[in-house]
Order: structure tokens, then sequence, then C-alpha cells
């Protein structure tokens, strides 16, 4: 019998995901040992409280209160951060990254922020930062993008990266319920925050796009840099007039790089999506996403993006990559883990990003209105598609949807100021993006 | 500057996917170099015909006719085996292996005849062999498997492995054409070989299906221990049947693993797939695969399963992962190259492979025929779910769909038999299996 390696694994942050990797590495440590050809030891996990009772049960003398013991303990070889958080998650990751440990974090949060700061610390000092449970939970996407794809420039990367807001539109669209109702249900059920708003105003999933386009693109770009927009003004009335149109409405990220002009463009917009386009068609806490590379065409991807078990699986799937290369050396990637796949690439500005808009205008209920708003959209040459006016659930105030040909992210914002200040558009118009992609 | 390893290439069979891969990397050489941290030269490449022309140009002195020669050469590190077969190309793979070059392989045949000799004599001389593009084309499936989800154990992986199948499938039912039209248009537009019964019949995703299984479960199950059914059968009629009760028709490759009883289940099948399941939308020469494991819960990938490009992105994965270990010694998969996921299954018996089914008899049109197929049904304890007549294009013939509630494949082949025997059924009966996968 051969002897295997050992390597000893510290978990930082004991909720869900951290209980989860400790659970399953544990139920099937033979199988996974026998895998990875190592023995894997769970050493230490660090918790907020020491006495909370926690499902998973692990002895008294593994826990501490102090994660950046487990971060410097020089017995430890890999560091999971699983805490969350932009702080003290951020001085555990530096930490162990400063003594050459290998760290893997699902804190898509950290990385957006403080990205490259890690990423320096880990090749400063021969750290190493592994992330594939930060986007997209249990389906490998990390993996496919720099090495099942390393053949591919990427020209487009779109998905459903929030496994929350997917949850309440399809909510939504299923049960014709507005969007409070389903949140409120959605709290209840555990599906969403108690506060919300990182979820449904598209912050985590702008995280999460910010990862995909350094790794794709080799350029951080901040959330305050993007077009991020939110699920919060949807109603069902828009899931009808969209069905009406051939459309589905999905919150997505979108990263865009013309290779000609070496232009990228990282947009969280809720988008129409063609009824038969596959991810239109995916439901519930679902997470898919579409990959375009220059060799391959347009491959998807689709699973659970979030909860204990699916990320617990990403998470165990870096702990392989890691134990590869802590036996082999470097090579557990083809490229450096800090090498983004392209770089030399700039922010597109709005009047390059274009597409096809959906306006959906609160106006009163009278004659001429349709004129005004058509005469302000010519203005800005925006071309009008289709019109659909419905009844408004305000007296006196009718619902005003247009569809606009192609037009630029300028004009289209100029267009809704303008509509904004007519006295006949009685709220702020509501704009989604029309999504006419077939694969 | 620091200079780069590097590492040279040798391109056995410069047909489609040859000549994708010379291209591909001849194109995008810097990019691929930077991310790979070595250089790459494509030293040869052999031939049949030395004298034909071909669309990708490359210089005479390259040029061999003997393949051999470059599995044997000493100068090259990494022999692509993309000539097909099984016979000269077992030779090849054997001759590179034997003197520890790393092999890659886009021949599921081989590799489903000969897999277990390929992995022996890789290991006995320290060669790799590497097979990303032998399943599901340009989807990184086998690393999303062995790395991505090293985690998981199992329990289902199905999907659409055959492009030239998904192909003819979707053309009968957009265009309501019958199997012989839409075959004879295929082989015009170069979607079908000129002799297609290695596609229509089931055998290419039986060697697909044999790598899954293999690669998931340890065990070699060649095809004709499996239960493999094709196409050619199916009509323009039984996709509006299947409509009509809810489904689509798609040829599946399916292997399930009970980890109760470790038995194991391979099979190709024309299976009916509930319309709102994704592979159910899976149309054209795409594949989809859908994996499900106890951690991850499923995953599905979709993306080209053949063709130029598509299956030049997975061999050059599988070359970014050879340069990773030519550089960093082992360490490109988490386990060997030759090590399964799980292993210690059997195949399940017929009785125990459990499902519901279709099944369709031409039968005479007159009274009492039903009579007697539903008592031939109950004999064999199979249970009647539905039943439709229709009425055939034969005269004075009815045609007859019944599905069945759950039974086994012991017992609907007994039924079958039994029909096929009657005065009354004038045609052998067509069966159909329906897959009530929701995921």
């Amino acid at each position: 019998m051969t002897s295997l390696p050992t390597y000893t694994i510290g978990i930082c942050g004991f909720g869900t995901v951290g209980q989860g990797v400790w659970k399953h590495l544990t139920r099937a440590r033979a199988t996974i040992e026998a895998r990875l050809g190592a023995k894997l030891v769970l050493a230490r996990a660090s918790v907020r409280d020491l006495k909370k009772v926690r499902g998973v049960k692990i002895p008294a003398a593994k826990l501490t209160a102090d994660p950046l013991a487990i971060a410097t303990d020089p017995k430890i070889d890999i560091v999971c951060e699983l805490m969350g958080g932009t702080g003290l998650a951020r001085e555990v990751t530096l930490a162990a990254l400063a003594r050459g440990k290998i760290v893997i974090s699902a804190n898509k949060a950290l990385i957006c922020a403080h990205g490259a700061e890690i990423f320096a610390t880990a090749r400063k000092h021969g750290g190493h930062f592994f992330f594939e449970a930060s986007v997209a939970g249990g389906i490998p996407l990390i993996k496919a993008l720099r090495e099942g794809l390393v053949a591919n420039r990427f020209t487009r990367i779109y998905g459903i990266l929030n496994g929350t807001c997917n949850y309440i539109l399809t909510q939504m669209e299923e049960h014709d319920a507005p969007y409070a109702t389903v949140l409120a249900d959605a709290k209840r059920l555990g599906y969403a925050e108690a506060d919300e708003s990182l979820d449904v105003d598209g912050w985590d999933t702008a995280h999460k796009a910010a990862v995909l386009a350094w790794l794709a693109h080799g350029m951080w770009v901040q959330p305050d840099r993007m077009i991020v927009e939110g699920i919060s003004r949807i109603t069902p009335a828009d899931f009808k007039t969209a069905a009406t149109l051939g459309y589905g409405i999905k919150l997505l990220a979108v990263i865009t790089r013309d290779h000609a002009t070496d232009e990228l463009s990282v947009r969280v917009q809720p988008t129409l999506l063609p009824e038969g386009n596959v991810l239109a068609n995916v439901s519930g806490v679902f997470n898919a996403v579409s990959v375009t590379g220059d060799v391959v065409g347009t491959t998807l991807y689709i699973g659970r993006g979030a909860g204990q078990d699916a990320t617990a699986s990403a998470v165990i799937s870096d702990i392989g990559d890691a134990v590869a290369l802590l036996r082999h050396g470097k090579g557990a990637h083809h490229m450096g883990d800090d090498a983004p796949l392209c770089s030399d690439c700039r922010l597109a500005p709005p009047e390059r990003i274009r597409g096809r808009y959906y306006v959906r205008l609160s106006v009163k209920d009278q004659p001429g209105v349709l004129a005004r708003v058509a005469s302000v959209m010519a203005k800005h040459h925006v071309s009008i598609a289709s019109v659909i006016q419905t009844p408004s659930e305000r007296a006196g105030a009718a619902s005003l949807v247009l569809t606009t040909h192609e037009s630029d992210e300028r004009a289209i914002r100029a267009t809704l100021k303008n509509l904004g200040g007519l006295a006949s558009v009685l709220e702020e118009p509501v704009l989604l993006r029309i999504g006419d992609f077939n694969d």
C-alpha cells in the first residue's frame, strides 16, 4: 500500500457553505481521497459565535472564533474563505496568501473589490487563489473558461447569475404575482436575504460579471463603471407584454467584447430573451451561462447557482486543484491563477453599446400622448418598432410599451430623460433591454 | 524577456479536425502560447494522399504519408490522433504511448474498443492519453466530470451525443418530413456520412456512452452489452403523437447507476422527453448532456458536438493540459489520466432497468384488435397508461400507440415479441422509451 501525501484544510466561516464543505468531505472522504491521491485533514473551522448550535457538528477543539488564526496556522495548507464580506475576509485572504498558502474563495464581492490586490499578493509570496465557487455555484464555469475553452477568444458571455432574482422573476411570471408579494414570500422561504438589495438591485450579479470579465478579458471593471439595473420595477404586466412580443424576461449579466476595436462592455440588465432561447426557459434558482468563443461557437452551462451542496461541490473541485498543485508543483491550471485569458481592452463608451429597447411609460389616458412620445424618440433618432397600449391600474392613466429598433445606450438614456420630463408621463419610465440572442 | 519552453506537436490525420487544429493553433498562436506559457511547434502532419488539395495549406516538407513516423519521432512530444478508425489509429496511439508521449484523441470508437489496452500502455510506459474531443465536441464535458465535479458520485448522465441524429430528428419534427427524405438531404448537405449506419443506428452514441460510463463508473461496457437502438423507424406521426402527450423525441445515451446496489445501466435509445425539459428543445447539430451528481444536483452542458472548429477547440484544450503536464510533471488532471471516478459496479440485469414505454403498432383496422393487444400486455404485467389510435397510410390498417406505466426491460421485450406474433399486428412493433426526466 502506497502512503498518500496528507494536506490540511482550514475553513474560515462555518455557515451554510462551510458546513457543506465539511459535511461532504467527511461523508465522501474515501472516494474523494482516492480520486485526488491524497489524504485530506479537516483541521479547523472558524465561527463568529462558538456557542451557536449548527447542523454539522464538529469537535469543539476544532472550532475557533479567530479566522486569522487559521489563515496564519503553519500546519494548514489550504484555507477556504467562506465568511463573506470584504473586510475581515480580505485580511484573512491576504494573510494566508502572504504565507504562500492556497486560498479557496466563494466570495465574489471580495474578488470584485480587491481582486487585483489578492492576485498581486499571491504572486509576490507564492500563494494561490482559486475561486470556482464564486460564480455560478456548482457549475464548473471558471474551469470551462480558462481550461476547457483555452483555444478561444470570447466575444460574448451572458447569463443568469443570481438565483434569487431568477426565482422571483419565475414566480412573478408563473403566478402573475406582483414583485412585492413574491419578494416577501421569497424572504419567508429563505430564498432572499432580509436585506434584498444586493440581489434584486443587481449588485451580486455585477460582482460575478466582474469576475468573469476579468478572467476572460483581463480588466477589473467595478460595478460603478458598469450599467447595473435591478428587477424591482418589473410588473406582471411586463411579462404579459413581453410574451405577446415572443419574449421572456431574465436578469442577465452581459459581457461583450469587440475584438476589432478591443472595446469591452459589462452590464447587468433585465432583458427580454426570445422564448426559444434556452436561457429564457431556465427557471427558479438555477443559473445559466452562455459563452461564445471564436473557435467553439456558443456553449451553455446550467446548474444550481447557490445553496450548500452546489457551492460545496465547487469548493471541493478547487480543493482538488489545490491538491494537484501541492503534489506536483504548478500546473493545476494551464496558466498562472492570476492570468486572464485576454487583455488590452478598454470600456466601450455608451454610444457604442448598441441594442434594442423595451420602454414602458405610465401616461395620461388622453389623446395626443403617443404623438408627443413619438416625437421625443424621433428627436433622439430612436426608431420605434412596436407600440402596445394597455389599461393601467391607475385611474386616468394608460400603460404604453414601446419597443425600438437598434439604437445605443447614449441615445436611449437621453430619450428616457426627456420622456420622464413630459407632463403626460406620470412616472419614471421603465427600461428593459431586448436581447436578440439566438443561442 | 523569459524564454518559454517549446513543445512539439504532430498531427496524425489531416482531415477536417486535423486541419482545424492546425488552422486555429496557427491563427491564434500568440494568444494561446501566452496562455499556456510555452511555445508550440507544429512539426508534422500525416495524410493518406500526399497529392490531395486541402483547405489548410502546410509546407510539403511537413507532410508525411506515414502516421507511425510521427508517433515514433523522438522530437515530437504531443501526438494528436485524428485519423479515426480502430486499426492504424490503435497502432499509432500505442506506439506513441510506448515512447512516453502524450496522445490526444477524438476517436471514441477506438477508446471504446481499446481503452483498457490504451490506458495500460500509457501507464506502463509513462505516456498519457487525453480525450476531451471524443465526447460532445467542443463542450468541455470530460474536464467538467473529472475535475469540476470531482466531489460527486454520478447517479445519472444522459444526453444528446450525436449531432447527425439530432439534426435528422429536428428536421423531421419541424418539417413533418419522413426519415428517408431528411436523411437524403442530410447526406447532400454533408451532415450525414455516405454510410449513415454508425450514426443513425446509435453506434456512435454508444461509443461515447462507453467513454462516459468508464470515466464516471470505471467499467468498460462494449456496445454489444448495451441496449442500442437507432432512429430509422421513427416517423413524423410519432412526433405528432408524442407532442399530443406533451413530449419531444430525442436519441439519448442514458447512463444510470444505483449507488445502493452498484448496478450500472448504459443504453442508447430514442426517448420521449417532456417538452419542458431543456434537452427536448436542443435542436439541430447541437449536443447536450445532463449530469446529476449526489452533491451538485443536475448540471447541463450544451454546445456543438462536432465540426472542424468545435472539435479543434477541444483538442487544443487537451494540448493545454498536455503542456501543463510537460511543464510541471503530473498534475494536469486531479487523478491519473486512467483513473475513473468510481468503480466496483456491474451491469444491471434487464429486469432492473425500469421505465415507461411508448409502443406503436401497425394493426388491422378491425374490431377486437385492442382487446387482443391489451390482453398480451396484461399477461406480461405491463400496465397501459394511454391508447391513441390514428389512421395509417396503409390501407386497412390503423396505427395504435400505447404508453405504459412503469415496467422493466425484460417485461416490455417479452411483450413486444408476443405482440409481434399476433396476426392482427402487421409490422414489427416500434418501441420508444419515455424519459420522465425533469432536469
